[in-house]
């Protein structure tokens, strides 16, 4: 089969001629429809961030297809059924993955890092982890689903907690800020976007914030959100991960609000303990996506509560994957699938 | 009506004579049976900070006692009932109290603050906010439980989410803490009491922890738990007020746990918000009770699940209230209560 | 001031000029700017249900105004404020109001029922029980928030605990049903209408449903919503209050599947509790709405989330409220106020 | 190896000696240290209730064991483990089993039933299952946990939602019913028990009701536990299977109380739908255990919290199996074990 491997950090995907793999016991073959393209690849890439799997490795986490081929034990999934991979799945085993919290399994695998990915015709998958696609769902736009809108669903459902009538502030409008825009608005909030790229607050508008914050034309925005919301959001996500925006999104709740941290970042943040007992704030992480949760995304994008082709900007055959990764570096679009 | 009455810091407080108040519309007269001593009196005492309603004022903030009076408009009450007070109310009007979160109204009124307090004979209250003290309960010692028993019990059910069988740790055992031990236990969850102070533990011991971690005996207090643990606490509570075991108890959380800042401090605490976002931690802010919470709260002390006599372990007339404060500064004893 | 009395059953309700009242401690006078039409009141009117005040009594509980004059210990009203009254308010002492469920409070004091209601042109009310409006919502329609659009919030919310992506069918479009369908849309879910209807079930449509069923025009509606749920809805709500449509609600439902009881009914209904068990479903009774929920209601229609003004679909002068119950007699329109 | 097999109903089991299986792909293969000895199994021995798997079919779900072989794909167990079966596992592809409730799936896989059980020296059992057993957990003991304690945690914590202070009622003391009282006192909660037995009564005391109420000898059941309670309980449990106690149970119940139905019947129960309504009670069906809650189950055991090993009133060897039937139909004691 035809795949884009890596082989290393500073140089592109090569594309070669791979030996297409067979099912083993409790695995299915995947004939790859189409593989959101993630900034998490360009950390490999670029930056030298070390995958588990030694290269030469299949980058591409977020894949949709069609069941290939079935191995023995995984007899539920016939051929031709359209389906959608998780970008990760637990150990099973661990204490995290047996109570049900499996997305802060700490020997989670995660396709084109632990295994090979999606970048390529076929990638091989554990029968128990793949989910059927609904038929209302796009193949290959769907394909984005598996991270670009999971990980926001349980940033805005699980840990953040947001009800209808909400008032949510969300700084940052790239691929996962985007999507907590869109599935806050689906769960009935109203929503203030920040960020500094015009494009982007244009954006998430569209997908459904009711007002937006340019944060390189007003001097605080925290005074702008406590302003439109009349005393301070309920709920602020940061999808940036930067010190300054995570302080801003503390200083825009309101006496018992909640700041979700979705951007990741190495730089310590201070933290006034007392402001936070006194006026009974919460600071709460957010990893990825539980498995139980799939279905219930899966059924608001098939219902249309939430958009998922509208996400999908750009499409790269496999051969062009990495003119798709010089689109993500240079910001431009929302999210790009390769179709192999 | 004989009260102990706060001219200003700095000076014991003065056995003066004042007139006994009378209920007007909405109001009742509670006889004061006895009212508990807390370190927030000796805030005001010993390090001046200011009182809402300026001195003279009546301190006491924890008084239990039998109506003797009842103003127009609050019919309900009839003389010789039995009534807890809570320590401060909510002023009913703004967003917080209409959500029902008047804990954190930034409005609320404090008994012995605000208005005058309970080390008196006689003390003045809103009719819909007493609550009748269960028969069952003692009427001088149930003092205590308007606030050294029930702002460990939102810290522990409402904020902290504990569950029976949690694993829990709790730093420093003084009033508040002791508290939230005796409370965690009472829900299920399997109590690790860290203090510096051998009888403080003994009394964590007593009130129902399971294990024992002296602080001033151990290099890593951290490791300690994360060993009687196996891999970390599940919710682990301050209620001291400083960085350094504030980040101790950060560090005690097994991946997912959940910090409860009970303990106010004025310092800033350095937080990893990329460990918070990687490992899903939590940290919450916990300040005193609302006031849906308290019949649950008495009904525990009733059926005997939470210890409220055993905590009185001082008791003084209201001409010796000098002397309960002494007792407080040398830090002996769990709770003293003033009886007039 | 003039106000339509009602001075026993079988007979229209008379305009009459009463003294207009004034407030005492704790209360405000509120010059009513509209009061929502109710089927309670054609209860009394119709079928002698008895009222707890005897007549004459002055009926109308869904009342917005302005504050016309403030009594003592009410400060913090001023005259000229919009305010919404709830359709009843707890005693605020027995035990579900001492915890936060003063919905079904046994003691409840409901307008135009146990105290004179707002079909007049001022009525006294609680200064602790009324709320402001926001200006976003208009003075006359938002009258009808306060029993037509609640009762169903705290159904859909906090009883039928429903979430973005289910799947809810309404049995009966009404004033009641009619909002349960907006607001399970409001928050996210995906909603089935059924009834017999042509004129309710578009109405439906509007207000959010996203199928409909003509239950005069299927054989077997369970059939039919589990057809168009791939297996039956999550959450069933019935808003008619007969045994034969809360027998297809039940077997509308899919496996964990919960029914919420929202009409009333006085005859029993036949439950197989063997499926119950077996089948995890959820019976669940739901009265009312409680004070905390209100503010939320009322940033739901602030917000634009819940539609107002396009409920109210009569207008009638005071003179004229016998014609607004000939109206709702008829069974036209969604709902009427009265505006004096 | 040796086994007890079922051959069809109404006659003994046999004791054979059958092949002992090997474990495939994902599999493992336990050496049984303990089955618990279950109504279930009298179904279908005396009442004739058909297995899934036609006989011959090994009896027995609630095993314990040793890892004795491990097949491929099932890497993580080691020979010599310590391991829990779960009664049933679901078939991990339904809507159900995706969204966590694999306790309700339609097709979920039960020992001895499904397929062979733990009546025999050794079972099979899918490695993605089974769960470690604490080392504090005896051995044999500890097999009854697999069903006899999650099934009353789950309609406890999850259906139930009892919480520290409720107070709760247990209709029937039998193998379920004392759980549920042990596992509703574990959390907190002041439990009274229900039965007609006086030694049941008693192990209800032992395993934490501080209530109990002789059915036989008290006109109005209902009426004894709302005195007791002051208005009615929070939660009532049935775990008979009768409508006559279903209907004792809904009456026992305060106003917005919670009627969880654990026994299984074949008979409709009238619900006064009205009544349900108009008091917002709920009735709630609980069928097995989610599997994310063993290991909370566990925990609680490990703790200490639940009594494991005074439960297990009668030991008998593999032989003897059908002496252990014998015990269970004249309703002795509380719960057996077989150990081959």
């Amino acid at each position: 089969m035809k795949a884009a491997v890596f082989h290393g950090p500073h140089q592109p995907l090569r594309l070669e001629d791979w030996p297409t793999p067979r099912p083993g016991p409790g695995e299915i073959l995947v004939r790859v429809a189409a593989c959101g393209v993630c900034h998490t690849d360009l950390h490999y890439i670029d930056h030298g961030v070390p995958t588990f799997k030694k290269p030469p490795l299949i980058l591409g986490h977020e894949p949709s297809g069609v069941v290939a081929a079935v191995g023995p034990e995984s007899q539920r999934w016939r051929e031709g059924d359209r389906v959608l991979l998780p970008a990760v799945y637990g150990c099973g085993r661990c204490r995290m993955c047996r109570t049900g919290r499996e997305n802060i399994c700490d020997q989670m695998v995660m396709f084109g890092n632990n295994v090979d990915g999606a970048y390529a015709e076929y990638i091989l998958a554990p029968a128990k982890d793949a989910l059927p696609l609904p038929p209302e769902v796009p193949l290959v736009e769907g394909a984005i689903i598996a991270d670009a809108i999971t990980t926001p669903y349980h940033a805005v459902v699980n840990r953040g907690r947001v009800r209808a009538g909400d008032q949510v502030v969300v700084f940052g409008c790239g691929g996962i800020g985007l999507n907590v825009v869109q599935v806050a608005a689906a769960v009935g909030a109203s929503v203030i976007a920040v960020d500094v790229v015009a494009r982007k607050l244009e954006w998430a508008r569209q997908f459904g914030a009711t007002a937006t914050v340019d944060a390189a034309s007003v001097e605080r925005v925290d005074k702008e959100v406590r302003k439109l919301t009349g005393g301070g959001a309920d709920i602020a996500f940061e999808a940036i991960g930067k010190p300054a925006t995570q302080e801003q999104a503390m200083a825009s709740l309101r006496t018992g609000g909640r700041f979700v941290v979705v951007g990741f970042s190495e730089e310590p943040l201070q933290l006034q303990a007392g402001r936070v007992m006194y006026r009974e704030l919460e600071i709460i992480g957010s990893l990825g996506c539980r498995a139980v949760d799939y279905p219930r995304v899966l059924e608001l994008a098939r219902q249309g509560k939430i958009k998922v082709a509208e996400l999908v900007t750009g499409r790269f055959a496999l051969d062009d994957v990495n003119a798709a990764f010089d689109l993500l570096r240079r910001g431009e679009g929302i999210r790009s699938v390769v179709t192999p």
